[in-house]
């Protein structure tokens, strides 16, 4: 059954997308996915996505796809013609900061353009409940920790990437003042990490990965040297530097718990909520905590600093916990078990290798 | 002859947009000029607007003019493949502050992805110089008097209209640090009043004006009643609001020098200039000078203050004087007996009627 609605979920495809989706089927909600396909791999066009097809092998659910654009407005509006959406989880957009900087027009189209349009198209069809993949860079540096909701947003955002995740988020509140119907969720992650304890689907970057995790799993299956730290002589226990770590299945509960919000009845206009673990992990304690999950050697080597990043940065986790029932239930070595795991039985991420 | 070279202005129907054209012409610049025709009045969608005749009549001189709007991406590529341009003025925008309350993701697409679409097109066709039509409402609530370039930006910009303005700052400082042969120069405007002196083109807001001189100027010639003042127990002197007004010719010149100044050969990357008098005036001040200049007395009501006014607003004008060697010449007699010819010769604006 699905009683409990149908969700449509842009970027389904991606990391983050498709843990949602198997916490969305695991809690009876129909959903209808849409992707691009730039940053997923699919056999062909014409084909359901690898990791989707994985999440229906999980789940034992299907999920419909439809391989689209989110600034291809015709193609949205015959999606919103053909399915009676209850409510948006909006995932898709691109998100390497590097290549934010190279190519920021490509970005701010893709991230700006295409969210204003799907916006315009929910309008359109009478749907307005949306759920927001934020992310803690619009806090730019913090000012303070940990940081809570009414951290200043905006100043700072040193790229390209975060500047398109703030502006969207002043859109969604522009569009609730417009129109009191609208009912809107922005959640800024953390540092989203591990992996679907399955381990069928994980994170897959394409090319040489950003972020930490990602990093040292490849380092320990061998498909690189080493992990590069950048600073050691940060203040922080260790001197390097603290993120707020946040197990990708902990996070894709919290969409659910967050459609659980939205319809309520007394909830009106928008709110925003961190999904973060309230607890910071310094990069040399994930290389160790990674090493012993793995029980592997991971090489690193301690490097500059790099340009914009900060010694410390975590969340303050209580107004998810006191509003949405949301807590994390998952640890650091979590993390870094599932990752492997993944990493593990898939050494080349979807594409068989 | 046009030895200066050829610029595309967008938006170069409008009210600063025809103003500048005018000054280009004067200078020697070949003019090509597309529009939407949204603010503007036509005879049909296939005629030159009404505006850019009257620039024609002025300056004798003829300006290319094309019906398109900036989210148009094959429009636009034809225009760049038909014509050398070597810089554009951008100033195709939608404006009324009210307006973007109500339907702010129209304002988010015409304003921020018709801009990043024009940039993009702009990249393809290797034009990488751009002056960009800003507002002084990107510095918010202001902190400190006079505002200069470095007051912050985008922190209170409590509407839709003013934040796309910030936002697509923000994108064309982006677009520098990808691309060093981008060269952009940012104008902040003040308040633009006034008209030009022949009285064949000024402003012509469609329904109620939101600006204060407009308004004072359909009361003087009959079109309505009398002037709300929003408030005169601000702690200004005379107790009412205080604004930079700006004459509209004054504005277009900087415009002008802006163009000088991105074609140095040291110019690279990114400006910003303030464009105002430096000196403010209050509403009782303008209400007084326009009924002098008009020799109509103008009918006022004090109302309750409107919500995000500020009690003075004003320029510090001297970086735009340092290095655009640009001053403003113009004073508020000026900018009054300006618009008064413009609305008394043209009581309907450019519509006969």
């Amino acid at each position: 059954m699905s009683g409990q609605g149908t969700i449509l979920v842009t970027g389904g495809a991606g990391y983050v997308g498709s843990h949602t989706v198997v916490e969305l089927l695991n809690n009876n909600y129909s959903v209808i996915s849409l992707d691009n396909l730039v940053n997923c791999y699919a056999e062909t066009e014409n084909h359901k996505p690898e990791s989707l097809k994985r999440v229906e092998k999980i789940t034992g659910k299907t999920v419909t796809f439809y391989n689209v654009d989110i600034t291809n407005k015709e193609a949205l509006n015959k999606i919103f013609k053909l399915h009676k959406i209850d409510c948006v989880i909006h995932f898709a957009a691109l998100k390497a900061v590097g290549e934010s900087v190279q190519i920021p027009l490509t970005y701010y189209q893709n991230n700006i353009a295409g969210s204003s349009t799907l916006f315009q198209v929910m309008q359109n069809h009478n749907v307005r409940k949306l759920v927001f993949s934020s992310s803690a860079t619009v806090y730019g540096i913090p000012q303070f920790l940990p940081i809570t909701e009414e951290h200043p947003t905006g100043q700072g955002c040193t790229n390209p990437y975060g500047k398109t995740k703030y502006f969207v988020e002043e859109i969604l509140k522009d569009v609730c003042i417009s129109d009191p119907e609208w009912r809107v969720i922005l959640l800024r992650y953390f540092n989203p990490v591990g992996a679907h304890k399955s381990g069928l689907i994980g994170e897959d970057p394409a090319g040489i990965p950003n972020n930490l995790m990602p990093y040292i799993s490849q380092v320990a299956v061998g498909r690189r040297e080493k992990v590069n730290v950048f600073g050691a002589d940060y203040d922080t226990p260790d001197g390097t530097g603290v993120r707020d770590y946040i197990h990708i299945t902990d996070l894709a509960i919290g969409h659910v718990q967050a459609l659980v919000k939205i319809n309520e009845p007394t909830f009106k206009g928008w709110d925003v909520y961190n999904l973060g673990t309230g607890r910071g992990y310094s990069v040399l304690e994930v290389i160790n905590a990674f090493s012993k999950a793995s029980g592997k050697p991971i090489k690193y080597e301690i490097v500059a600093r790099r340009e914009g990043d900060v010694a410390a940065s975590y969340a303050d986790a209580t107004k998810a916990k006191n509003e949405l029932n949301w807590t994390t239930v998952r640890d650091i070595n979590d993390m870094c078990e599932d990752t492997w795991k993944w990493q593990s039985e898939n050494p080349h991420g979807f594409q068989k290798g």
